[in-house]
C-alpha cells in the first residue's frame, strides 16, 4: 500500500472541510486549539512511519486515552473488567446518565464517560497509578519521553467537571467503584489531558494492528484479546456515531473531543488523523473525512 | 369536629396494618427505628392540640423537612424560586436522574430530591444558613427548644449519599446551583436529619392550615401563597404516589422515609401521622391508613 | 357568591389574553374554530345557571369528554377499572408512548389518551355503546336533545389518528383491551367529537359539585366516589400542566384541545370556560386565565 | 480454509449447548420448532458449498429476511433510503417504541422492527411487491424454486401483531410511511415468514461475501455499497447484543427469532447456523456458539 500517496489524498480531502464543525469549547484550554490544524500519520506493523501536515504537533488526546486505559486494564486484570462495564453501543449521547440509571450503574461500554470511569477505577486498583500507567505506556511505545499530561487542561476539566462527578457518584451509589470518587476523577482527568501527536499515537496504538504485540516485540495481550478490543472500538469507539463511522470508514477507531481519531487496520497499520473542528456527534470533521478517503481509495476497510 | 374520636379511630386502623411494609434501611440510623411505633397529632387553627400513641416521640423527619425549606425559601425570596425548579408531578421515582437530564437540570418540583437540593441552595443564598433557618422555624413554631438535627443521621446520610451527590453535581453542571455542591449537600442532610415529633410537626405546619399565619399570629406568607404551597403538596408531596394519595386521602401532605406524613386540612387543622414501615412508594403504611381513615370518617377531604 | 360579577371579571381577564396561544390545528375541523371566541358558565348545586359571552355556542369538547367516560365507567363497573389504568400524573406529554412501554401497557391515568382508550374500552364492555352512553348522559343532564357528535370531526380524527391507533395497538399487545382496536377507536373518536356549549357542560358536570347527585336528584355515584373523581381531575386533568393548574387555579378540572375547561368547586358549582387558543401544554389560554381570576377573586379554591 | 473440519467442530460446540435457551413462543407456529435441531452451511465466494446437520431443513427465517429487504431497497433505490431510517445501533430491545418517539419517527437502523417496516415500505414503493421481491431474490440465488412464505406463520404474525401495528401507525403518524399501514404490515409479515434452509440462505447471502456480485456473476450493488451493508450488519444485526456478537464472533451477521444467523466473511464466504433455542437477546444459543467456534478456530474474524 502506498501510504505516502494515501496520506496526501486524505490530507487534501480534509483540507476541503475547512470551516466546517466547531472546536470543543466546554473548557478554555480546548477552545484555544488552532481550528485549521490538521495532521495524519500511519505506523505499519513492519515499523514504517509516515506523516503529513501537523503530524508531530501535540494535541489533547482526550477520549483517545480511553483506548489505552481499556487495553491496560484488560492486560493487567483480564476479563474481570467486564463484570463492571458492558460492551454494547450506548445509543445515547456519550455523557448520558439515563441509560446508567436504567441499567443499575453498569455503564454500557468502556468508551462512554461512565464506562471510562469504571475502567480508570479498575486500572487504579490494578496498578496503583492509573494515569501514570497510561502515560508510561504511551511514552514507551512512542519513544517520546516528554509526552505528558497538560496540567492546565487537567485542572480545567476538574473545574468544569460537575457532570463527570455526577457520573462517578452515581456509579459509586451502585457500588461499582473500588476507589474513592475523587481518586478516580483525578486519574481520569489526568489521562484524558495527555498531550500527544499523531506520530506518538500511531506508535502507541500499533500493538492493536499487530494483534497484541508491542513495538519492542513483546506481547501486551493475546491475539484474541486484541481482536476483541478492535471489535469494541468498532461498535463503541466514536460516541453516538459508531454506526455511521463503521458505515463510512469501516475501521475500528477511537475519537476524542481534542479532534484526534486513532484507527486500526488490523494486521496492517495504525492510523491517526487530527483536526480540532468537531461534528455534532463530537468527532473531528477533518479526521473522519481523511480516514474515509483513506479507506475508500485503498479499499482496505475491514468489511 | 371531634378530633379525639377521629384520632382513636385512625390509630385503630393504623394498628391493623402492623407488619405491613418495610422500615427504610438505606442508612443504619433509620433502620434502627421501632417498626411498630405509631403516633398521630392534630393542631387546629384555633390552637387546640390533640395526640394519640407515640405522638410526642421524636423521629427523623427526612423529606417532611422539604415542606419547611420550600415555605421559607418562598417567604424569603418569593416567586424567583420557580425559575430554578418546576411544580409538576414527576411521574418517576423520587430520586430519578432521567427526567433531570431530559429537562436540562431544572428539577420537576421542590419535593423530589433534586428539587429539594435547589430549594436548599436558594434558602442558603437567602439566609446564609439553610438548615439553621429550618431548625429555628421548627423550634419557634413548636415551642420545643430541644428540637435538633441528629448528627448521627446527618453523617450517615452524607456517607451513603453518592446518589444525592450525583444529583447535586448534575444540577451544578447545568448552572442551577448558586452555592458549592458540598455546602448544599451539608445543609440538605442537616435539615432532613432533624428529629421531631408529631406534636412538633403539626404546630410547625399549622401556618398552612391558617393560610400563612404563624402560631404567634404573625404572617409568614400571603394567603394566596399558602394556598399555592398546599397545591404543590397535593400534586407532588408523596413521591410517585401523589395521585393515589389524593385519591385515597384527599389532603395536601408531605411524607418522609422516616415514616412521618404531615397533612393539611386548609382552614381547619394540621395533622401528622407517623409509623416507620413504608410501602413501595416510600410512604408510611400506617400513616396513610390513619389519614385515609380520618378523612373518610370526617368527610373533610378538600374535594 | 356573586357569580354574575365573578363571570364578568373573569371574562374581562380572558379578553385581555386575545392573540395569545394557538388554535389546535392537527385536524382541519378544529383549526376552523373562531380564535377569539370566549364563553363561560356556572351551574350551582342549587340549580342556578349563569353565563357570559359565547356560553351557549357549541364547541368540540374533545378531552373534556374523558371526564364523562371515566365517571360512567366507574358508575357502571366500579373499582375494577383501576386494574387496567392508574391514577398517577404522567409527567409526560399527553400522548406519550414511552411511559406506556415502561409500565407494560397500563396507562398512567384515565385522562392521557392511552388511559382514555382503556376507559372507553371498559365502558364499551359495560354498556355496549360507549360513545352513546356519554352522549345520552350529556343530553339528559343538559336537557339539550340536539347535543351530538360532529361526524366531520370524528371522521377527521380517525383519518389523522395514527398515533391513537398506535397507542391502542400497543395497549392491545399487552392484553389490556377487551374489545377490538377499531371498535375502541371509533367510540373514542365519537365521544371526543361531541359538540357542546359551556352551558351544556356545566349542567352535565354539576353532579361532581353535588358529590355524585344528578340534576334530577338521583345519584350517579357515591359521595366518596365523586370526591375521588375530583381528586383524579386535580392531579391529572390538565395534561402535563396539572401541577401548574392546581397552583394557579386550585380546582379539579378537565381540559380539551377544543379550548374548553370544565372545573369543579366541590359542594358549590361546576364552571366551564372556553376559548380556542391553547398554550404549549394544550390548555386554553383564555379559559385558564378566566378560572384563575375566578378563584383568585372569590378565594374559593379547594386549598 | 478447511471448512469441512471447521463445520464439524462448530457443530460439536453447538451440540454441547443442548438445553440452553428458549424457543420463541410468541406465536404458536414458531413455538412448534424442534428445539434440538441444528444445521450449519458455508458458501464460498468460489461457489463451494458445505453443510452439516440439518443444513437443508427449512426454518422460519424471520428477521434474517431484513438483510435481504435492506439490500434490495438499496439496490433499487440507493441512498435515499437513509433519509427515513438511521444506521446507528439502537441500544434498546429490538421492538422498542421509546427511541422512536424521542427521534421523531425515524427508526435507529434498518434491523430493528421499526426500521424494517420503513425498509419494507420503501421496497414496496420501488417494486410494487416488497415481499415478492425478497422471495424472488432468495429463490433465484438459492436455485430453490419451492422456497416460499409459510402462510400459517404469516397469518399468525398478523394475528399477534399488535405491537408491530403500533410501530407502523406510530411511524405513519410522523409521515414516514409512503404506503398504507396494512400494506406495509402484510408485506413485512410475508417476508419474515419465508421458510428457508441454511443452504438456501448462504447461497442467497453470498453476494455480500463477493462484495455485491450475485451467484450468476452479475452485480447487485457496488463494492462500496456491499461493504457498507456489512458494516450495518456488524453494528446493528443482532438486536441489542451487537456489541457482544462483534466481540465474540467478529463477523457481520443477521439473526432471526426462528433461530437462524447468517454471517459474512467478507471476500471469503457466507455462513449460516441455525438452532431454535434463543438467548435473552433473541439470538440462537447454538448458532452464536457455532459461529464463535468457527472464527476462533480459523482466526478469520474481520478484526
Amino acid at each position: 500500500m502506498d501510504y505516502r500517496r494515501l496520506l496526501d489524498a486524505a490530507a487534501a480531502a480534509a483540507l476541503a472541510t475547512a470551516g466546517q464543525g466547531r472546536v470543543a469549547d466546554y473548557i478554555p484550554a480546548l477552545a484555544a486549539a488552532d481550528p485549521e490544524a490538521f495532521g495524519m500519520a500511519v505506523a505499519t506493523v513492519d515499523g514504517e512511519l509516515y506523516g503529513v501536515g501537523d503530524w508531530e504537533r501535540p494535541f489533547s488526546i482526550q477520549s483517545v486515552s480511553k483506548l489505552f486505559s481499556l487495553a491496560l486494564a484488560l492486560a493487567h486484570g483480564g476479563d474481570a473488567l467486564w463484570r463492571g462495564v458492558g460492551r454494547e453501543p450506548s445509543g445515547n449521547p456519550f455523557n448520558s446518565l439515563v441509560q446508567l440509571e436504567t441499567e443499575h450503574g453498569i455503564p454500557r461500554n468502556p468508551f462512554i464517560n461512565a464506562g471510562a470511569l469504571v475502567v480508570t477505577d479498575r486500572l487504579q486498583s490494578l496498578t496503583g497509578d492509573a494515569s501514570g500507567a497510561v502515560r508510561e505506556f504511551l511514552r514507551r511505545e512512542s519513544g517520546n519521553p516528554l509526552l505528558d499530561t497538560d496540567p492546565v487542561v487537567a485542572a480545567s476539566e476538574a473545574e468544569h467537571g460537575h457532570r463527570n462527578a455526577a457520573l462517578a457518584h452515581f456509579i459509586a451509589s451502585h457500588g461499582n467503584l473500588e476507589n474513592p470518587v475523587e481518586t478516580v476523577l483525578d486519574h481520569y482527568y489526568a489521562h484524558c489531558a495527555i498531550a500527544a501527536s499523531c506520530r506518538d499515537l500511531v506508535l502507541a496504538g500499533s500493538f492493536l494492528a499487530r494483534y497484541g504485540v508491542r513495538t519492542d516485540g513483546t506481547r501486551l495481550m493475546s491475539r484474541s484479546e486484541a481482536k476483541r478490543v478492535n471489535a469494541v472500538l468498532l461498535t463503541c469507539g466514536t460516541y453516538d456515531a459508531a454506526g455511521d463511522f463503521a458505515f463510512r470508514v469501516g475501521l475500528p477507531g477511537k475519537s476524542g473531543v481534542g479532534g484526534g481519531i486513532l484507527a486500526i487496520l488490523p494486521g496492517r497499520a495504525a492510523v491517526c488523523a487530527w483536526g480540532p473542528r468537531l461534528d455534532q456527534a463530537g468527532n473531528s470533521v477533518a479526521a473522519v473525512t481523511a480516514l474515509d478517503t483513506l479507506t475508500t481509495l485503498s479499499g482496505c476497510s475491514i468489511f
